[in-house]
């Protein structure tokens, strides 16, 4: 199985077509609804009493819920807003409610993961939880700027303590204090991790290992209405096509990178969550063949 | 044959590393002599009494020079000055001298020619020219801010008389007032041309035809030193491998614009025309291969 350990947000996002108010989403929720169409995702998280049955019943429909918690308080809030190009999101309040106290523990059904994705959590508590898995065949974590300003040198600890790393150019860049991306992921392997995924948003990503690089364009869409939870889609994706498989050679990992696309396409095409909830199977793997068709030459 | 118009500067270029003055460069130079490794390009250009005889030779080496001309005055003079990321172009100084009163003609040796491109000059100019060639089988051009702003209605005439566009994508999208690159080429598409490409730089380029888009990767580089001219040499090499194959279906267009990429690749780095001058037809073949190889999944 797949364990996701991150956020469940009520998300207020401001687009430029539509608001959505308090509306379920969070780094975990995108991560692990992905990665459901590929495996048995179990989640550990944390929300508050004021968490919606409804989206509750989304989350336990998808997912394996013994690791999650309901904690006295309110649960995580975002408000986010993008311009008009959808390029640049500001952010207007991060309320972390009760996952400013979680302490996040691993359920004694999760502790065989194989497969274990960390998503931009603190970086202090990734690099503890992933100990307490017996059996760890591939583990992977995402990180923000928020992390790299105020716990740089847990960052770098974090990044040793996993196999992949997955992050945003701009925050690779912040991290690594190099410009080229491809000396911002050397500086990411040396620290101890094996495999780096720089994410590029609507230009795609780089997948980097040992001297290999693998870069893939996105998926070509024309109409894109909310980019929120795209880059935790991909991640979720990834990591649940490679628990699928129960293979982490480098052919499979490209081939889990490209499903990655895929799931960050789905993603952006609907507001918030809606883009990846409730998708057929066939409708991934039609996708998938597109894209295969769309990038040969 | 081939026919390339546009522009031959002396290019004062501003690197965090490396200040080159009154170097060789312009437009029509990088596409030129990146169409020279694949099919006989001839050159529509003019320069003032000031230009290098050293210079000259290098053109005289790679390029057919009949419709070159020195005319009375100085040569077109570029000064810019790139950021330390090398990713921002600061213009520091536009000097056109001869370039501003130049009547181009096309040459009774160029007539036959049936591959055109037309650099980012003049719209007009562009337009017009075109029809000065008697059997032209592919066209191709390419704009840039300054028209954009001060002549668009020409611009969109010329993107209406040629068979391809290329064009960066923010120029895309300044043009078309659109944020969608693949909105931006359908009305491109719209306004008359079969095929657009839409140049990203270090993100690779976007090609359009009908309703395929064909997304391709950047060569993934580490040490890129100076970005000038690379997207000329992208449409030099694109459109001198049409010429060459002397076929321009869509397959051979795709070919075409791997080997636009790669040409590209070359181009940054090393500092002003260095990088694609003398190479040898087994380096860009080899770089082809290994681009091919870097993509596959």
């Amino acid at each position: 199985m797949l364990t996701v350990f991150g956020s469940i947000a009520l998300d207020t996002i401001r687009t430029p077509t539509k608001v959505l108010k308090r509306v379920l989403g969070g780094a975990a929720t995108f991560a692990g609804i992905s990665a459901s169409y590929f495996i048995k995702t179990g989640l550990i998280a944390v929300v508050g009493k004021d968490f919606p049955k409804k989206y509750y019943n989304i989350l336990a429909k998808n997912l394996d819920l013994r690791g999650f918690k309901v904690d006295n308080g309110k649960t995580f809030h975002y408000d986010g807003s993008y311009d008009k190009t959808l390029s640049t999101r500001t952010t207007l309040k991060t309320e972390l409610n009760v996952l400013g106290n979680f302490k996040p523990t691993v359920p004694e059904e999760y502790r065989k993961s194989e497969y274990v994705y960390l998503g931009n959590n603190d970086p202090k508590q990734n690099a503890e939880l992933i100990k307490e898995f017996d059996n760890v065949k591939f583990s992977m974590c995402d990180t923000i700027e928020f992390w790299i300003a105020h716990k740089k040198l847990s960052v770098i600890k974090m990044i040793k303590s996993v196999d992949a790393v997955v992050i945003n150019d701009e925050e690779a860049k912040l991290l690594t204090k190099e410009h080229n991306l491809i000396k911002c992921a050397k500086k990411m392997m040396n620290w101890g991790t094996k495999y780096v995924v720089i994410k590029k948003g609507e230009h795609g990503s780089l997948l980097f290992y040992d001297d290999v690089i693998f870069p893939s364009v996105a998926f070509s869409l024309e109409d894109i209405v909310d980019p929120t939870g795209a880059g935790d889609s991909f991640a979720g994706a990834m990591i649940g096509y490679l628990a699928n498989k129960r293979n982490t050679n480098l052919s499979t990992i490209k081939k889990a990178v490209i499903h990655g696309n895929v799931l960050g396409s789905f993603a952006v095409e609907k507001f918030g969550l809606d883009g990846i909830l409730n998708l057929k199977k066939s409708q991934i793997e039609k996708r998938v063949k597109h894209y295969e068709k769309m990038v040969r030459f």
